[in-house]
């Protein structure tokens, strides 16, 4: 993307009454401290198209790539990575994604440091475009990130030994398929199940017949009946499961209060939860939610909403969609607080750009790296 | 304090066979990045009087010092420095405080950015103590934000022209000595009044008798009766004040909600609001909270007090008890995200041993300075 000349030579003559901050040497830490220059940020971005190692069903759609759009953020040198993850059914797309990235202007910001700010004048230019705006929240974390020298989950606080094991999808599928991707998932201790797809129990059974590790269900809305579902719980529970994510239709609460008192397993919410103004609602109706940036915007929103669904006892999951290891890389910087995660989406997929975030013998590995701690391999 | 050396070499012992990170060359920010080195964090600390200028009277008592005790944390030459203030009706002392910070092996600790991990040890090491524990907090946060060169308000992603106007508080008194203070604060643009000592009326027409700006009210639990209450309300809102602290006692939930239902002024939890853990069931009963360091243990708690009520679309504000600049600066550092604040502890005192946010016409206004933003002047 050309810079716009004119709405940035706009933005500095009008600041150029005040004060334009530079580094300078800061005695405690010994090292120049960054602050406002007198450049914006720039931001470039490009489609691409992830491929998909397997057809990816679950209980409304099935699928070979998904779109994604890739960020870069740069200011004083220093350039931050970004992805938004497009699955087709939550309504992006690359035209809107270059229609939503098009319509910023960054560089009228000459402060990254100033990250609320920035992120409410891309949350508010237009309504949804949830992933569009992840792209930007992502880079401009990895940017600032890098300019404080250090990995967010060490910004936030954070051990790195504290991240959880991740589990590994499941697709619905015939018996004998899902037998020979359970096989292929042996590298992982805890698994997630699709189901909701009409074969719940033979989904379940095919992967037991392979593995007697930990799993957790996702029924994606696909269940409709409460007492059955409560049924299906009890049978679940006696399989091993440990979680059941999105059971009924996301606007079905009532039903969800009812399952989620009388059941015996969390059940959290996945197309239910959104935005971090979702969890009001959803306090005493889910046992606790699953946060995906492609869904709140990125990481200032997941650290809040995570932050919240802890201080409201509320179980957590940090998910993704397929994205690159640029996206998992980011979500996992928050995987050291969740109960648990679920970010295999740069595994789901065969062309990946980045190397960051690991699994290793089912367990998230963080790296070192500065900001969302990857580096490019494209 | 001594650094325990036996505590520390067996601790040392225990990790010898583990790999020892030390600062390195990352290439992104172009400056070394700190990491876990092999010492531990060192605490110190020393017991210390706030003189009050103005003998200081609310519904429950009155007292002319404050004891605090103040601390650094010292890690790879950088020192952060902390403050527990320990007003005498909260149950902590310079004994208390002595006690709990003598029990502290934080030397165990050698990497300051393990933050979560290393204040979940304090917290846990016995109940209580929150302003002993808030010393260490907010010395923690000093040298990390020392570490990272940056103000915390900056590492948060908040913007510094965002903080609110302080509140002034006048203490409950006679008429003629309510005018008399009232003046002398004429430099703010809000004051805090102390009502709920049994002459209401009194206080806030002294007050009216010789300034229009907006008020606030803290009751501090003196009302009882709810009728009563709701009549107060009307009247005040008259009076152009903008909320209510804390009518009724703080275990009063019931008349509480009714107010708060009733009421076209927001009512705020004081005594009742606490730790983080509280706003779960005050949500409903109360319209906002009052967050303080000395009461939750420290910016850490503070942080996600403020994040999760801001979810939960309840109204914010940040408080203080008689602090030095040590305190107030690191509350501060969250004062650009809340509705209200009440940072004037540092100005009931005539020897305050730091330099750090100030008040200009009646506005917080944070200093540049990485960490707390402070600098010894003792």
């Amino acid at each position: 993307m050309e810079t716009n000349r004119r709405s940035f030579l706009g933005a500095s003559a009008l600041m150029a009454g005040g004060a334009l901050l530079t580094s300078f040497d800061c005695e405690p830490g010994k090292m120049p401290a960054y602050r406002a220059s007198g450049k914006g940020l720039k931001l470039t971005w490009k489609p691409y198209d992830l491929q998909l190692r397997h057809t990816f069903t679950i209980a409304s759609n099935s699928r070979k790539t998904t779109a994604v759009v890739l960020t870069q953020l740069e200011w004083e040198g220093v350039i931050g990575y970004g992805e938004g993850s497009m699955p087709p059914y939550l309504g992006e797309s690359h035209e809107t994604a270059q229609k939503f990235l098009s319509a910023l202007k960054l560089d009228q910001f000459r402060d990254p440091f100033r990250m609320e700010e920035i992120l409410d004048y891309v949350d508010q230019i237009m309504p949804g475009n949830c992933a569009a705006k992840a792209s930007v929240d992502i880079a401009l974390h990895d940017l600032v990130g890098k300019l404080l020298n250090q990995p967010w989950h060490r910004i936030w606080g954070y051990s790195k030994e504290n991240t959880p094991l991740s589990t590994f999808t499941i697709g619905i599928d015939k018996g004998p398929e899902v037998v020979a991707k359970t096989k292929e998932a042996s590298a992982f201790k805890i698994l997630k199940v699709k189901i909701g797809g009409g074969n719940d129990e033979e989904m379940i059974n095919s992967v037991r017949s392979v593995t007697q590790i930990p799993l957790c269900v996702d029924v994606n809305q696909g269940w409709k009946e409460r007492q059955e579902a409560l049924d299906k719980v009890h049978w679940l529970k006696e399989q091993g499961i440990v979680f059941i994510e999105q059971p009924f239709d996301k606007h079905n609460l009532e039903d969800t209060a009812w399952l989620t008192q009388h059941s015996p397993l969390p059940i959290l919410a996945d197309e239910a939860m959104q935005r971090v103004g979702d969890l009001k609602k959803l306090q005493g109706v889910y046992s606790g939610i699953n946060c995906k940036l492609m869904k709140c915007t990125g990481m200032r929103e997941a650290h809040k909403i995570l932050e919240t669904a802890r201080s409201l006892n509320m179980k957590t999951l940090m998910g993704c969609m397929t994205e690159t290891s640029c996206g998992t890389s980011a979500a996992a910087q928050l995987s050291p607080i969740v109960d648990w995660a679920d970010l295999d989406g740069n595994l789901l997929i065969s062309n990946d750009l980045y190397e960051g975030m690991k699994i290793v013998e089912g367990k998230i590995v963080l790296s070192d790296l500065p900001g969302i701690g990857i580096r490019s391999i494209g």
